[in-house]
């Protein structure tokens, strides 16, 4: 008797509330719910969140999620009835008026593991694997997140640890197998704007009939994401089967990564690890490799750039995060060659989905105007990748890559790709722009890269694809009082007012010294 | 022009959605809301809120918060409306209708503190004035608080960083001043249910013409906190002033700490503690300490419970403790004694706030049935408060405390103290009991703490303040079959069946072993 009426008292009716929370999981309950005043639960508890179905909620599907208790002191909940965040919602695969019922979660036996590393404990294959299962699968809170990324920060995990981290990335996640070998793959660590240069080494990659499937991010803070920058020139949002087929037939494809879920634990991880700006060497090196491994990558080249505004400052740093990368990489089966390249400024000119998008094609038409910085950095790129596939000779692949640009194979290729990925098209041009003016004689002797890319955000970009702005004075440059520095690009009025209002109260986004 | 576009554009009007979010200040915005798309916010970014007042928002209050963004998809705010969770609103002291405008928070500094600190540096007292100050101002998100919290726990604080944040946090409070000196006070680190010294301790001590201003905390976890059980008796939600008009004519009060905010960074820094489950030495000598000294004190006792399932699980730990404690003490001026005791089972009968007040009474009455586990402790307290203020000879503390209870002195003082506060009451009597018995005979070995405090909280305390338990079987005690093991009290039917299907679920809340 008793128990069956503590069993009923555990049953809501579910309502979309539309309340996005970024991923984590929330659920709200009204304040004089029975259910939270019987289980004791209060704001902030986590819930264990059963989803039964439609109907009496007798039949229950068995689907789970933890998610954290909101609650509310108003009626934007009748009784009875209990609301989602926008992440949970899709977790749950709820539909309106669906059945839940709630329950204290088990205890989060691998926060132990988390202590024990607080306290100094070196961490397990076995312990790493608990620890990312229950994130994988949501039940770690932001809290949590934040404590496991820091008790793994400041080079606290050695080297059998990262590998520990990067097998249990790997195992929580999909993993794509391809027939052939070599599987050649690139990766930049981030943080500099208008580096594009994937849109590039891929189609050289795979003008010599090797087999690179790439897969990109869209832009978290940034103006734009690599795949936000293909996706002015071609579809990217492809599953799994489409991808595999783009690449058998051309070798190589750039599709964005968040369709096909390689590493679910990473995706996690990386939005907590973004409002801490806490990037430690555990954290990068098992993101990018579990990701690469994941993809079926057998050969991957990283591009590390050095810069006082980049991710790696200094030139130790980035000596110190290579080593890893090529240690960890063997233990799980990865070929990993690192290259270090220059990151004080923005590659190429534009800031923006499609300025960059112009960029990667006028380098591929070999048109003369063809930002250098880019190309080169690119041809650098493709070059070392070709070298570790053993396709050319050591010391050849620059020449062999800038071959296939200048010939035409690169373009050639690109395209074939598009097509294959659904269609090439011509990246989209804003309807308002607006120049701005050096507002006196000198040289630009400092560019600040973070708010370069906030212009190119308040301009609309990347939501705006064809938004953001183009710089025509790199570092160096001597100009005129007068001369255009860079033009804002919008798609509607406001929101160029709005970038430019933002400029007008920043007069040193580009330095210029007065000649002495 | 562009700017007072720009500016207009920031303008919402705020409506109340009553989402409790425990304390993280949240705002709500509509997914097209043009300040989301100029200014760049996305979900979980921080926001810098202003509240404008009412009317047209030209005049400016000047008070601004930091919240954390959520997005919604759905027509829950109209256009042109923001929401703002319950501890926002309360924070920006908003009115429905009200006008706020939004921008870009100042970044925050301090957080590269919090980094320096997760890559091994010691931070200064000028580095944690800056982190408590933003923490104390509601600028760190629970993602930056568990940072840092991790970043000092695992024994990364030593001494001189304990003094710093301890100083930090009592500098960013309110301060107490008594023009009397001894100003004595005690506290018990928590955990263990039933544990109302303080009841006892404090009118034992003023009795003595000693001066002790009493604040303590009501349940967060827990079926009951010291401020729950003391306001079954008589009124705790006192401001300052109140509190130093009852001390000055009583010489003790026993109040809820919550509403004179003495250490408001520490109420903030102890929600994501919870969670975490990382009590580190630094955070609690910092918590306790800072509210010590800002409630004025000159001389603490402080209990240190030591068991299996209490915060300081061994000698050793709770050694080192003491050390930190002392030292950390006599650095921000505060004479500090601490006292191990016993931490292994509950203390009294009672768990809920009416049932632990009713063993306090019978204690304080001299009744031949009153719980002796509460009394010896409380009388250990009461003698080392007494000998460290030098009010009596040392070796004395105990007996003197004992004469003082059995007299007649702490019995009157307690009533006095009740009365200043605002009027003395008869804790409330549940009107729903069930007695569970022993379903064999044998002796209880075991008693889970943890799970007879759930059940206490599923019978409804301490929102239903007569709602609770009884133990009527200590560990050791010798049972029959049938006996009495508890009694449940509950405040109406539902509740009281919702604990017992819960203990029907848990055999072993007390083990019994039968005699060999």
């Amino acid at each position: 008797m008793v128990s069956e009426e503590g069993k009923s008292a555990h049953a809501l009716r579910l309502r979309r509330l539309g309340i996005d929370t970024y991923q984590e999981p929330v659920i709200y309950m009204r304040r004089d719910c029975h259910v939270c005043r019987s289980e004791g639960f209060e704001a902030l508890s986590r819930v264990q969140v059963a989803h039964n179905g439609i109907g009496d909620g007798t039949a229950t599907s068995g689907h789970s999620i933890i998610a954290t208790l909101n609650i509310l002191n108003t009626d934007l909940l009748k009784p009875g009835e209990a609301g989602l965040s926008e992440s949970a919602w899709k977790l749950l695969g709820a539909k309106e008026e669906d059945r839940i019922t709630l329950s204290h979660p088990a205890p989060l036996e691998s926060l132990g593991h988390v202590r024990a590393k607080v306290y100094g404990k070196r961490l397990g294959e076995a312990e790493m694997n608990d620890i990312i299962r229950d994130v994988a699968v949501g039940r770690y809170s932001d809290v949590h997140l934040a404590s496991f990324i820091t008790a793994s920060a400041g080079d606290r995990l050695d080297t059998s640890e990262m590998v520990a981290l990067t097998r249990a990335m790997i195992a929580v996640g999909e993993r794509i197998h391809w027939s052939r070998t070599p599987v050649m793959d690139k990766h930049s660590i981030g943080g500099l704007p208008g580096n594009r240069t994937t849109l590039l080494v891929v189609p050289i990659v795979a003008a010599f009939g090797l087999t690179i499937p790439k897969t990109s991010s869209r832009a978290i803070t940034s103006p734009a994401g690599t795949a936000d920058t293909m996706e002015t020139l071609a579809p990217v949002a492809l599953d799994i089967a489409s991808m595999r087929r783009v690449v058998e037939r051309e070798g190589g494809c750039i599709v964005w990564g968040g369709s096909v879920r390689l590493s679910p634990a990473d995706d996690i991880l990386i939005r907590v690890e973004r409002p801490l700006d806490l990037d430690s060497d555990g954290q990068i090196v098992a993101s990018v490799l579990s990701k690469k491994a994941a993809a079926g990558a057998t050969h991957v080249v990283i591009d590390v750039p050095v810069g006082p505004t980049a991710k790696v400052r200094s030139i130790d740093a980035a000596k110190a995060l290579r080593g890893r990368l090529e240690e960890v990489g063997r233990a799980v089966g990865l070929n990993v060659r690192v290259v270090m390249t220059d990151g004080s400024q923005p590659v190429g000119r534009g800031i923006g989905p499609a300025l960059e998008a112009r960029d990667v094609l006028s380098v591929l038409r070999g048109e003369a105007a063809a930002p250098q910085s880019l190309r080169d950095r690119a041809l650098r790129l493709a070059g070392e990748v070709l070298e570790l596939s053993s396709r050319v000779q050591p010391g050849s692949g620059y020449a062999s890559a800038e071959a296939a640009l200048e010939d035409g194979r690169a373009w050639r290729k690109f395209q074939a790709i598009c097509e294959a990925q659904g269609g090439m098209r011509e990246p989209p041009r804003a309807g308002y722009t607006h120049v701005v003016e050096a507002e006196r004689a000198g040289e630009i002797v400092q560019i600040d890269n973070r708010r370069l890319a906030r212009v190119a955000k308040l301009s609309g970009a990347p939501k705006a694809p064809a938004a953001g702005l183009e710089l025509h004075t790199p570092l160096g440059a001597p100009v005129e009082k007068g001369q255009p520095l860079f033009t804002v690009y919008a798609e509607n009025p406001g929101e160029l007012a709005y970038a430019l209002a933002y400029v007008e109260g920043q007069p040193d986004i580009l330095v210029i010294e007065e000649p002495i």
